[in-house]
């Protein structure tokens, strides 16, 4: 019985005789030997008990090491780079209405009219970029040296609203390489926001089509299932226009109807389907004429 | 009995005759006649009668308008740029600490270690923009198209930080004029939160110094009055480094002492005083030593 075992672990491969000793050690080891045996129970136990020996911790730790870093540097997919682009582009927009209420301010005390005279945010930087200053009766006559720094304020604001465009368009391009066909059906901000709150297109792939649909709605629907307060009907998908534009009451209708047709893109997408995503846009449009 | 009387409002100066019918409006009217009356009582409500007829009501109107369009454009002191350049800083705290936390999780994909080496969030932003990647053994390796939203996005953090370095030079400059004398005790920062949640150095003076001393813990002082609680014993001044620095037990007498110097301080800078804002200074220092 010169029976031998052999041993597998993140070390490489082992040949053990019947005592329990390393025969040899080499991943191309196995083809030599024939009659190699699994070790089981017993015979398991003495070959790890082999391992137990202090000068294979350092070995296993370096090679542990190695393997999670490996794996770390592997993980990163475009799920990633575009869960972090759809969080700047939200973080932007907060950082934006935070700095434009501060200018409207700020510079009301230099022109007060102009602030009630324009909505819009960003129209209202770039008029105050442009300096004209049309007859203020009520604005304080300012110094130059107090008019600089609220216009260096509107021209951190002006690069802000650049930024987000760029990264909109970059968010774009992502998105259409990872999941054509959803974004065809929601646009790219949806898909993006779909894609950070599920983690990955996989998960996507894997929640039924309700999931997607109150995606975003946790909190509601958690309140529904504690006090069986109102199921909600919605979740980011709201924010489509074919739900938003739509009376409320075809609300909870459209979105499940979008919902369907979101988790079968995905479906495609993530197996690399051909695209289908017009297809499914038109057919949504068509349904809800 | 040919008295006649006059009467001023916001449109000029009138001089009237018994009838109470109009014989004169000028501003200068007032030397022609002697004996001219102030109308009491029926006399008033005679002429306020006249003043009844509609045509006057257009004149008031225009009148009242840009007398309120005037004060609105004289009320514009260096108290409210103050303001707005402190809550301007404050708001790019915000935005940065918001931005750095964004930068670093996604520079991490590309680079983990770095985001743990470096804590300072000002210093992280430089090293990201240096490029060097030193041997990540667990980054990603993202492509130029990739990477290039991450460094734009470090690009922006650093134009907040020097921004944020501009505001403060500013804010100096404006307090150094308003009260240099508070400034020389507290520091610009301080000072420009104590003009902030006082509203102007003109209501700072009508404060009592405990008043001053607690700036800033309002809420802390509305619970004590209401619940009971302790009370607080120090609002904003605390992050003046001669309370911050002591032992604990030591805050409330030196928030004391500080407001009273502050309280001081102001009174000198709102009348105009000489600069004996390093003598308080050194006063305080000597006295806690």
């Amino acid at each position: 019985m010169g029976g031998k075992y052999y041993f597998q672990n993140i070390l490489g491969t082992f040949v053990f005789d019947q005592n329990f000793k390393l025969v040899e050690k080499d991943s191309k080891v196995l083809k030599k030997y024939k009659n190699l045996k699994e070790p089981e129970g017993k015979e398991l136990v003495g070959i790890l008990e082999f391992f137990r020996d202090r000068k294979y911790f350092d070995e296993f730790y370096k090679k542990n090491i190695s393997l999670t870093k490996k794996s770390i540097k592997e993980s990163v997919t475009n799920d990633l780079l575009i869960i972090q682009t759809i969080n700047s582009i939200e973080e932007l927009d907060k950082v934006a209405n935070m700095l434009a209420k501060r200018l409207r301010e700020w510079y009301s005390l230099y022109n007060p009219e102009l602030s009630y005279s324009i909505e819009d945010h960003k129209k209202f930087v770039e008029h105050v970029l442009r300096k004209d200053k049309r007859k203020s009766e009520m604005g304080s006559e300012l110094s130059e040296k107090n008019i600089k720094p609220i216009l260096e304020l509107a021209n951190k604001l002006k690069g802000v609203y650049e930024f987000r465009e760029y990264l909109e368009k970059y968010l774009e391009k992502l998105v259409g390489e990872l999941c054509p066909n959803v974004a065809a059906i929601t646009g790219s901000l949806i898909a993006a926001k779909l894609l950070e709150h599920a983690g990955s297109l996989k998960k996507i792939v894997m929640f039924p089509a309700s999931t997607i649909q109150l995606l975003g709605a946790e909190k509601a629907l958690f309140r529904h299932m504690r006090t069986g307060a109102k199921c909600p009907r919605h979740g980011i998908i709201v924010q489509h226009n074919l739900i938003s534009s739509a009376p409320q009451k075809e609300h909870g209708k459209r979105a499940r109807a979008l919902a369907d047709k979101i988790s079968l893109a995905a479906k495609v997408d993530y197996f690399k389907g051909e695209f289908i995503g017009d297809k499914l846009r038109k057919e949504l449009e068509e349904k809800f004429k």
